[in-house]
Formats: structure tokens, sequence, C-alpha cells
């Protein structure tokens, strides 16, 4: 690792909007013993580190072993100070003022996040409980906007994409943006910053001046994939389920652009919704593009899906091949109908409450060697059972991939063995091998893939 | 009664920041069973009856039985349905654009309120847990904004005032304004109105965009003292202890204009705090100030106080006759004293975390014969014992004055008998004649006035 | 007079839109020499005189002698240094905010008219050049906007007037404020302030923020009307004619609330024009209003017009007693026919240009005797001309009562003799006789009025 | 030619401040006749056609030969009409607002200097007057504004660079934006599109709203150089020379990027402003820059400089070779000294009034053969002299090289012949040729570089 460039920083709340109280301040304070501090001191760290490429959590908080924030009370709210931080989040000494501002978000969120575990409000115990606690979180935030039309576009794929695909989601995000349509992402780089990058451009040629870029993360994933310096609206969800439900009841319509297993299981999680019975004829516009260079990658994910899920799958997106502002209009039209339906349904733009989500949907799938075997992946399943059968069997191969506790498991017993019948089995096969070919399976350490899976019929 | 005009209006969130979650409509639309709709249809005719000159609550109530409101989630927003609405707050059909974002205020506060009651997030049993409310239901309405300036100035006073004082009030709003100071007042008619009156035009001249005209107000009180549509940001504080406390945690400093019995519990209660020794040293500027026609008045307030806590409650506060400019002067050079020890002690400008409040002021005195009679009303005691005592004593005048609890029990028991030494007791009773006599005391009927007391020596 | 309070000041351009160029600045303090001095000098002595309730120009001028204003170019835009200013404009110091703007629009339009007498771009000489030239004034003060709809209501009236008269001036602004309607005056005191005052307050209550109070004055009038504080756009038209003309062209409607020989001088003028053929079918709301009090008056007024110009003046002017809501209500109604006429017409909202005015309406009439006793005021004439020469004779009287000029050809001359049928004469003598009895003709110095001409049949 | 796309589209002028007199209207409108319409129709038909990567003037009027715009008066103000204009500037059908606002900036300024041509107003036969005229014509524009910090960065260099000086050029500005600098360019594609882009994605970062982006153009160049649509404030200057005023007027500092013969003339044109013995003591910051790969480039330039004009002209550049964020810094730091510099002398943050144009470089250089011939380039005149002979000298390269009358000229007469020392020729020869070697030289048709020039020692 070269030598770090830090620096020690004393950062005022100048234009957020956060107050704490005293004792919000002192429990983020506790540095000893609590969880609290420890994951504030992890989400400030991946924030400053915005600039950055190494997509390594590990690496980063290795890195910055001795960073610490402080946090005081003072005259004019809440004060940082920051010690041994990453120096390219300042310019010439100041730090960046989205920087500053993503730093507040996550102490806002954080803050709400553990005052509401310790209050007995919000009952996470069933389906509704955790529809509630995601939509409080998110108002909290002041993410929902009574009055704003239907028009935040989610963009899912690949952190970690080659020149070409990136150049084609800034060039999708500009005709969006041309559109005045707004950006929500996960918020790292790759797909998660291009689309908001091309869509800046497009709002200035627009003039206009309150365009969003919504980035949403949950800790585990914000040191990997810091959130990148557009964002103008950061919310820290608390885990991989809340956010994937933050984004499909806040975003309008979903674009997804070419990545790896993660996107796969992001895209299972999709159908599964919108194939669920509950959800027919409720419109949700979903798009698969990307530029020439991966027409066959999106072919072939689309093959894998109407395999394994049936032609009426198609019925839910559309492919769009080397055409952004193609994209943009599709989109555009269809947002249109879901401004109609909310309507006459009078459900909110801001959440998308009439979209059923199965509590199975919202309950973390944890990927032991027991789970996975027993996934039933049979192609005589309910569509929406298979689809959220198969997203946990590319959740499992996510975290083998590259999650630590995976990555121990795999260690320990082997590969997954992940069994059903041949209809299913065999083009999950295909895709996963041809993952692999076009190196969109994560690498740790740049070696040749060892699939920590067996695909077994 | 006159014929009363009502109108049935849909009113649309426009502008407003509030969103609902489908159980929080649930809650407040359950209009048959529970306290919560209650709550709110009470205060959203408050509201709608801004304009009015009746300050009797019951009056007003029963004047709208049919009046009802349904809440509806829809797309933009939350929408309310109003049945019956006083037809006032309307123009040509619409309503004012102050009231339509009053009504949705008390919505956000109410939902707040019933809200953090089923949580127990909040410890209401000790002192620092009922402040730690009072903070997070301000922060909740978006009244702390870090950042500010310490320009808050609370003015309180009589809300039926004589045409004379109420001139004078607008003066000195004038004069603050012009030194663009915001106005934070009870939000009623008379002295909670008119200083913000004379704010507005000052600010206009000054070409501020940003006056805040802040109206604290609680359910209790805010039947019979209507918001005036002049106040732009409106808190419904759950109680009269929170309601004192928010006063003087978000002001800055605090102008006391002419006032009846009321006027005179809020004063005691001023001086309870500030005599108290943990506040020693603490800035927090008081003016006493009315017009020439209100010295005598003024001067016998500030007797009272010397005869009973003694002449070290003079230091707390300053009398101002008939000159609205050094009133401003006064108040703007001591919030440069205020400004300048809140930085010095890292406390926030938005909320006077550093003022002890004790216990014994933050829970509500209950009024009945027995507690009364108990009250210890002795020169002897320290000073901000004494005042802390003769605060309740008003407290219970103002209960068996006006009260519907308090004039049963007068009715039943006869007067209160309050002693104590005749040092204490002989100022009080000349105070209270002489409030008689000038009429500050509220006569229900307009009747010659029969004291609900009986001073004891 | 008493002791004069003086302060010198140095005033920064803050928030002014003004620049200058070198050349500009210099001919603006060639003190000694020319006539822009002279002209700036005293329209900011009236400008900074605001508060003051002295209304007559000579006085102002011979209080302040030694003021002087001296301009700098500086690292900011202008800078103006001020000596022996009267410091009524200043707040602890510091000049009021609305009073810093009008000084710096008055620098804006004297140098753009110097600018243009030097350019022979406009053609003053004819008609049409003379309402370019209005346009351009207009247009460089930022008055002229495009895309804002028709709702600027002018307000005509006197500026010294009874409290029942004002109180009333402020209820008519109050509801056409809460219609969101803007106000364009005289930009002095009495009825030029009282509407926008109560606009102001419901400008607040609307939540508007940019509720337009526009002033247009001259520098003939603007030392005895000095500018109200809540001016918000100031205008200095180069004479009268062209400030008339300023009126018509961006007003939308007018209302006419009680005055003097001036307020049936204007009203004389906007019936002139109302009359023209050319103008039949033209929208354009003219309200007659006033408390009860006024009732008389108005009455008076309409039967002179009818008396002298026949039943079909009516058509253009309608009279509302004591009934502010009313007012507005008729005027919002009207507004909507001036929208649809100019959007048919392809006329602009924010300037009349539809609107005929004879070049002899945009010509100075001179008062001499010899002009005076030629007026033709006959029953025959066509009622537009009649009109016109009708203001001419009031035009007269103002300045035999109140001009220095008149007052000199009075002395030396003896009064007026104003000449015509019986039919003209008549209800002219008894309209005159009732201002004298009413007070409403100017009566220097307080002494009993002496009519300075006589109705000759 | 490939087929055109065209579109007929109505434009309102939302949004826009522009409004007309009617006579202004008919002025434009009068197509058959005069040159105003003709000058507006080629600056519409530019800026229509923002997006096209034709750098030629011709071709572009040729292709839309049927292009016609037609000026109405409306309700709302002004509004266009076009007939067959270039579809790109549509989304959807709608115009791209950064388009709508150009054309109306075109509007408002051809109108100015149309207005201004035929008023005696200005005086254009003395320096001081065209400065004057400069200036007023920058104020109609809104372009000069009170009360900002120096920090507009004019960025020179090329239209057409390679990717790696492009990309370079984002670079820097973005390190500028980051600084929260301004931009000025000539607002066409290249070095004058590359730094605005780079800014708009830092001053997001930064969470500015007012990030300037100014485009200075004149009706000869806006043709081949279409404004690009970051643009947010454009202003037509009428000729050359007055836009080279412009740039060293309201720029306060420069950036010079690699460029072609252009781009040479407009640094000798700077150097000998700077080199006058007037403007000795003036903090003018000049930075020379590029990537790496430009490096031969910058120092070639640099050393014909010295060779040419002595050592003395270093004082008043540096060279920074491939480090945007030094560049950044040092701008940033000599600003410092140029705001200081202007405090200390009382001028204006906004226009550089104190900086000496010698009246010989505010008139246009005719490149005739005898002109060329006659020019003085020997050693031994004062280095200010010399550059603003090697400057015009430039100047009839690039006329022999692209501008029509220089083509034809050079097609008559052969190459044009220029004499001098051969102290000034020979570094003259080398760099002439090392452009060729580069292409730098705008080759029309792509075909070999035929000089039109030989140098004559």
């Amino acid at each position: 690792m070269a030598p770090r460039n830090v620096i020690n920083a004393s950062v005022s709340p100048k234009g957020s909007l956060e107050t704490l109280s005293q004792r919000e301040v002192q429990q983020l304070s506790a540095a000893g013993s609590g969880s609290t501090y420890t994951l504030f001191r992890q989400c400030a760290l991946a924030i400053l580190n915005t600039g950055a490429h190494v997509d390594n959590a590990k690496t980063i908080l290795d890195a910055y072993q001795d960073f610490e924030v402080r946090i005081h009370q003072q005259d004019r709210g809440v004060r940082l100070e920051l010690l041994n931080a990453p120096a390219d989040a300042f310019v010439d000494g100041e730090m960046i003022a989205s920087t500053r501002e993503m730093l507040f978000s996550a102490l806002r969120d954080i803050v709400y996040t553990e005052s509401e575990l310790h209050s007995q409000r919000i009952d996470l115990s069933d389906s509704q409980g955790i529809t509630d606690y995601v939509f409080h979180l998110l108002r909290n935030a002041r993410t929902l906007r009574a009055g704003l039309e239907p028009k935040m576009v989610v963009c899912w794929g690949g952190h970690s994409i080659n020149s070409d695909e990136y150049k084609y989601t800034k060039k999708v995000g500009h005709e969006l943006g041309l559109r005045k349509l707004d950006i929500c992402t996960g918020c790292g780089p790759g797909v998660m910053k291009g689309p908001m990058k091309g869509a800046t451009i497009a709002h200035a040629k627009q003039r206009m001046s309150g365009g969003r870029y919504l980035g949403l993360t949950e800790p585990g994933i914000i040191a990997a994939e810091a959130p990148n310096p557009i964002v103008n609206e950061l919310v820290i969800l608390p885990d991989i389920e809340k956010r994937l439900e933050a984004f499909v009841r806040v975003g309008h319509g979903i674009i997804i652009f070419p990545g790896g297993a993660g996107t796969a299981e992001e895209f299972l999680y999709l159908l599964g919704i919108l194939m669920h019975p509950d959800n027919q004829g409720l419109p949700f516009p979903v798009i698969l593009t990307g530029p020439k260079s991966a027409e066959a990658y999106l072919q072939q994910l689309d093959h894998f899906v109407v395999a394994t899920l049936g032609e009426a799958a198609r019925e839910h997106y559309q492919i769009i091949i080397d055409n952004p502002a193609d994209v943009a209009r599709e989109m555009t039209e269809s947002l249109k109908k879901v401004k109609s339906f909310r309507r006459e349904r009078n459900d909110a733009f801001h959440f998308n409450w009439l979209l059923k989500i199965e509590e199975s949907f919202q309950r973390p799938f944890d990927p032991t060697h027991a789970n996975m075997a027993n996934l039933e992946l049979r192609r005589a399943l309910p569509p929406h059972q298979l689809a959220a059968n198969l997203r946990r069997a590319f959740s499992g191969i996510v975290a083998g991939n590259v999650k630590d506790k995976g990555i121990r498991l795999i260690e320990e017993h082997g590969p997954y063995q992940i069994r059903g019948d041949a209809a299913v089995m065999e083009p999950l096969d295909k895709l996963l091998q041809a993952f692999v070919e076009q190196h969109r399976m994560k690498l740790p350490g740049g070696a040749a893939y060892v699939p920590c899976y067996r695909v077994v019929t």
C-alpha cells in the first residue's frame, strides 16, 4: 500500500439540516463500548474515500486504522472532528461540500436507526411493520417529497464495468436528464455513477436546479462502494433487504445495465415481486439495456429468465440495445402509466404502497450449505416462488465469492451444492459460466475464478 | 349565535413537506374510537377559526359541532377533506395558504406525539427525558435550525389587551424586525399577534425574506387562542409545561408586555428558573415594556417581585416604558452576550441545553384546594423556590377563573385559601386587586369579578 | 424647525443590481456644474426622508441644505457617500435595506434619462416615440417582466387623507393581497401607502414571496411625496405626463380612493383616454371606492362626470361603497377579461400597447391665464375631448393652489377665469366648492382657502 | 450531405427576461430588407446547431437555407416561430432550455447593438468610447454583476483539439470548479467546452447553484463555433476586437490551452497589452497549460515569445505541464492579488477599467498584402508594439487560411510576404512550421497544407 495522505479537520455543519440532542451526541461518542460509534466511523471512512478506486472494504478499513471521528455539540449545530482522514475528500484543506453533506446524512440515518431499535414503535416481525420502518427512515431522511411527479429512475448494474459500458451509462443518464428525470442508484462507482454524471450535465442544459441524485446504500456495502460525490441525497438503510425494498418503493421505473451475479440477484428479486399475482396490472417499467458490445450478455440473461420462469416473465421488462434516447423515451412514456395508475388508486407518488412484497423477500437469506442445498429449484413452482429461490441462489454465490462469512464457509465445506430440475439447472449453469468468461464474477486478487458452487441436476 | 358561514373543501398538501404512512392515516381516520382524531379535529377547527374574535374555546367547538375532517392518502401526499368548515379561512373558496400550512403542521405534531407515546424511546419520568422529548418534537417540526444566529425573541402578554397596548406591541415588533430579529409567541391574538405584524412590515422594509414568526401552542389553549395567520411556523406541544419549556429553550430573549394573571404566572416561571443557582451567570435577556398608559401596571408587577423575591430578582429583567426602539436596541445588545456565552460553552444556538429547569417546573401543578392551601409562601424560602410556589398560586387562580375543572372546584368548595407570610401575602393581595381594577382578570360573561381565592396571612 | 438629526454614512451597493461606467460616475459627480447631480441629490434626499410626515418639498430641501451625496466607483460596484443625511433612514447606524435599494434605483433612472437625452435614439416629438421612451425606461428599470399574469392594480387617491379613509385603503390592499394581486401607486404616504401595507400582510399570509409594490414618481413630486419604504420597485419617470402614461401602460386595473383636485385630474385623464373611440371595447377595470364616510364624495364625483361627460362615461367605472372584499373580487373578475383580451390580440401582459393615448395627453399643459381662459368647456364637444380639457382645468387649479409658478401667476394676475357652457360650469363649480368644504383642497399654511379660479358661464 | 432533420416550432420566452418594444419587433421582422433580421437568423441557426460537430459556417448555412425565424409580440413577451430548424436542439419536440435561453440572448444583444448604432450616445471613434460601448453591451446582457468576487477564469485554446488535450481541459475545469471559480470561453467546442463541463460536475459536487459559464462570441465566428449548451450566459459582441476586449475586461485570469494560429494571436494580443508600460504592476494571471503530450507545443510557444519579445515577457505568464490541480491552485492564489489590487485602487471587480488597451488593439486589422508586407517586425521595437504587430501577422495568417476574403486574396496575389529582422523571422518561421507538423493549422478539405505566407528576412 502506498503511503497514505491523511489530514486532520474540523467539519462544521454548514448547510446541513441535522441537529442532535445531547443524548444522541453522547451515544455516538461512546467510542469504546458500542456499535453506534463503530458503525458511524466505518460509514464516515467510506464517504471520505469517495474519490478512491479501491472497491475492497477491508483494504480501506485497514489503510486507515488510526482514523477517528469525534462528535461535538456546538453553537451552530454538531461539529465533527476528523483525525487521520483520507486527504482526497478535501480541496486545499477544505472538505468538498457533497462529502460534508453525506457525513451528516450518515449521522442522521445512524442516529435514527439506533433510536428506533430502542423504541417499540415499529414491529419488525411482520411485513407491514418492515415496510413502515423503511417508510419512516426514508421520511426522516427527507427523501419522500409530497408533490413531485413520478420521475425517479433506478439504475442497477455492476460497479466495475468496462469503459465502453460506462460511457453508455453516461449517455443513458444524459438522455434521462434531458427529459428531466431523476436518478437513483446504489451510490458507488460504475453503473452507480455514470447515469448521475450524464444527468447532471443534462439537467444543467435544461436549467433544472433541483435534479435529484439519490444514493441508497447500507453499512455492509458502503465501504466497498463508496458513494460517488454526485449523489446529493444519501440514505443508509440498515441492511440489504431494506435497501432493496427502498429501491422498489421510491423508484418509479428501473433500468438494468450489465453487471455480475449481484445484478442477476437484483433482477430476480424484481421479477419475483412483479410476477406475484397480487401485483398483476401494476405498472412498473423495467428496461434492460447496454451498448452493442453487451448485447450477448443481455440476451443470455433474457434466455435464462425465459427458460426458468417462462415466457410470461418477458411481460415485465423490455430490452433495448445501444439506443440511449430510446431507453429514455420508453421510460418517459411508461412513467405516464405509473402516474395515472397511482392517481386512480390514490397511491402516493413518493412511495409505492400498492406493491406487494412478500415477507420472504424482506427477510435476509442466510447462505449456509444446508440452506443452499435445500433451495427448491423446480420448474413446476409458481414463477414468483422460483424467482425468489433463484435470487437466493445468486445471493449465496455472491456471498461465496466475496463476503467474509461466505468465503470461510466455502473453505471449510467446499463448494455449495445447488440442486434442481435439469430445466432450471442447465440454464443456470450456462449463465454462471458466461459470467465467468466475461469476467463479471468478482475475482479477489485477480486469480483465475474457482467456482464456489456446483450445479447438480 | 349568528348563522354560521360554512364551506366544504378538499385541501391538497401543496407546498407542505408532510407525508404520512398508511398506518398513520388509518390511526387519524379512526374517527369513532380514539383520541387522535378528536384531538386533530379540535386543532383543525381552531386553526380554521383563525380570523375570528371569539376567545372562548367552548363557543367555537359548539358552533361547529358538525365540522368533520377526513384524511386521505393520495398521489401527491395527504389530502384533507373538510365538511362544514368555518368559511372565514377561505378567500373566494380557496383556503388561505398560511391556514393550509398550519393544518398540516397540526397533523405532523399530533402524529408525532401519538407515535412517541406508543414508543418507549423517551423516558418522560425524568427531567432529562422531558427535555429530550421537547427537543425531538421541535426537531421533527423543523423548528431547530442549525446555523442561525441567536435572534428569536419571545413575546409574552395578554391575548385581550386594549387598543393602545396593542398598537404598542406592533411598534415594538416593528423595531425588532428592523433589526432583523425573529418573533415567537403563543400564536393567538393580542400580544401574540401585534409584534408579528409589526415585524412582518419591518422585514419587508429590510428585504428579509426568511423572517420567522414562530407560534407555540398546545391543544388546551389553541381553541381559545386561535393561531393568527402571520404565524409561519406552528408547533403544537402536548401540554402547558412542555410549551413553556419550548419557549425558554428556543427563545434567546423574552419581552413581557401587559397581561393578566397568566402573564404573571409566566413571569414567575421565568424568574423561578433564572434565579436558580445553577443558572447564575447564564445570560437571558428579559424586558418588561408597555406604553405610557401601562407604566403603573409594570411598576406594580416590579414592586410585587421585589417585595416577595427580593431586590436580587431585578438583576434578571429591566423595565422600559414607552420606547420601542430602546427595547429593540437593548434586546439586540443582550443577544450578543447570549451568542458569545453559547459559543464559549459550546451550547447550541438553536436549543438552550445549559438552562437548568428543575423537574418541579416541568410537571403540571394540579390546583386542588388542598394543593393551593399547602403552597409554602414564605419569604424565608430560597427565592427560586418561592417563585415556583407563587407561579403555582397564579396558575391556580387562572384555573379558578377560566378553566372548566377549576371553576367547578370553586363552585363546590368556595374560594381557594392561599396562606403565607404577611410579607408575601400583602403584596400578592394588592397585585391581584390591581388586576381586577384594571380589568385584566378574565370575566366570563362580563359580570363583576368575584375572586376565586382568599389571601390568608 | 426642530434640530435635525443627521448622519454621515457610506452606502455599499449590497444586493443592488446596478453598475455604472466610469463616464456615468463622472457625470454624476460633477457637483458644481450640471443638473444631473442636482437632480440625483434632490431625489436622494426625498428617499432618505422616507419616514417623515412633512409633505412640503421646500421645507425638506431647506432643512438639509448641507446634505451632500458623493458617488465612488469601487470594487463591488458603486458606493455612495452621504454627508449630513437625515438620520431617520438608518437603524442603529445602518441604512434600511429598502432605502438603500431606492437610492440605487434613483441612480439607475437618472443615469438612464440623462443618457437618453444625449442620444438621438428616441424621438420625443411624436406620440409613438414618447410611448417607446416610457417603455425603454421601464424596461431598463426591470419593471416589465415577461411571463407574469395581469395582476398589477394601480391605486390612486390623496396623499393626505383622514384616518378612516386610510384604514379603508389598508383593508382594500389586504383583500387585493389575499387574491395575490400586486400594487402600484404614486409611492408616497396616504393612499399610496395604505394598500401596499395591507397587501404586504396578506401576501405574507398567502406565503407569497414575490409580491410587487411598485412606486412610480417623478422628480417634481418625490420630495413632497417621499416613497414609503414598502415600495420594493421604484421608478422615477422624467415628468408628470410620462408618469401618468406609465401608470396606465403597466397597470391592469385602477382603483380610485378619495383625494383632492389632483385625484380628480387623474380620473379625468383616465376617462379622456378610455372614452376615446379607438379604445372602445378595450377592457380596463376602474373602481371608485371608499368607506361609508366617503360616500357623498364619491357620488359627487360621479354626478359631476355624468353631468359633463354624459351617462356613457359610467360604462368605464363602477362605484363600491365600504366593501373591500367586493372591490377585490370585482377587480379579480375584471382582470380575467383583461387577460383574455390581451391574449386574443397578442398584446403584452406587461405593457398595454393597444391603449390609444392621444399626443395631447402626453404633452404637458402650461396653466397660463390665457391657456386657462381659452379652454373649450362645451357640452357639445366629443366627451373624450371635453374630458381632456377638464383635466387641464383641474391641472391648472392644482398648480394655482400649490405649485410655485402657479401661485406666482395668481398673485400677479388674479384668479384664473374658467369659461364654458353653464351645463359644464355649474357642476364644476359645485364640485370645487365641495372639495373646499371637505378640506380636500391643499391649504398652504392652513389658512382659509381662497380660490385661485373663477368659474364664468 | 445527409438528409437533414428539421422541425417547425414555436418558442415561448419562458424564463427569459427579455421584452421588446413594438418598434424593435418590427425592425427584427423586416426580413426582406435589412441586416438585423439576417444577422439574427444566422445567430439563431448557429445556436440551434449546438450539438453538431461541423465547424464550417458555410456548410451549416447552406444546409438550412430554408430556415426561417419569425418574431411575434404576444401576451407573455416575445415568441419565436421557427421553420425548418435543425432537430437536434429539441428533445422529443421540446426545445432544450439552454438553447431557448441563448436564442433570447442573441435577440437581446442584436437589438441592443442595432439600437446603439442609431443612437449617438456612444462615440466609437475613440478608445474610451469603445471601452464604454463594450461596458454598456455587457451591462445590458446582465453580465456585470456588482458584488461578486474576482473568480471569472477565461479559457483560451483550440476548438478542434485531440482527445487527450480535451480530457485535460475537462480536468482543469473540474479543479477550477472545485475551487468555486467560474469559466468564460469563446463558447464553442473543444477548449471552449471542456473546462465548462468539468466545472459543472465540480460545482455540483460543491453544491454551488450559481456557477457561471460565460460564452463570448461574435456573429462572424458563432456559426463555425456554435455555443455549447453548458454556456449559461451568452453574449454576442459585434466584432472580434470587442470580443477580445470583453475577455480581458471581465476575465480575472486567463488559462491558455493548446490551439493553432488563432490561439497564438490571442496570446500575443494579451502580451501586447500586459507589456504596455501603463499596465506595469497590474496583476493579471496567465497560465499556459496542457497534458504531457502538449509539452513540446507549449515550450515552443514559450521559446518563440522569449526570442521575439525578450525574457521580460515571461513575467506575464507561467507554464504548468500536466497538473490540473496546480493550475487551479495557482489561479486561486493569483486571483487574491487581483482582488486586493482592485480593492486598493477602487477598481470594479466586474470590469477591469484600469487595464490600458491601446486604440491600435481595439481597431480591426485588415490583412491586405500591402498591410501584411508593411508590418514592422523588428526586434528593436518596444516589446508591446512588436507584440501588436506579431498579432496582426497571425491574424492575417488565420484569415489567409480560413476566411473567405483572405483565401481569395491569396488566390489572386499569392502568399503574403512577411518581412522583418532575422531575429524575429526565424523563430516565427519555426513556430509556424511546427503548427503545420502538429496539424494545428486549419486544413480546409483535409488536403496537405500550403502556407499562405512567406517569411522573408
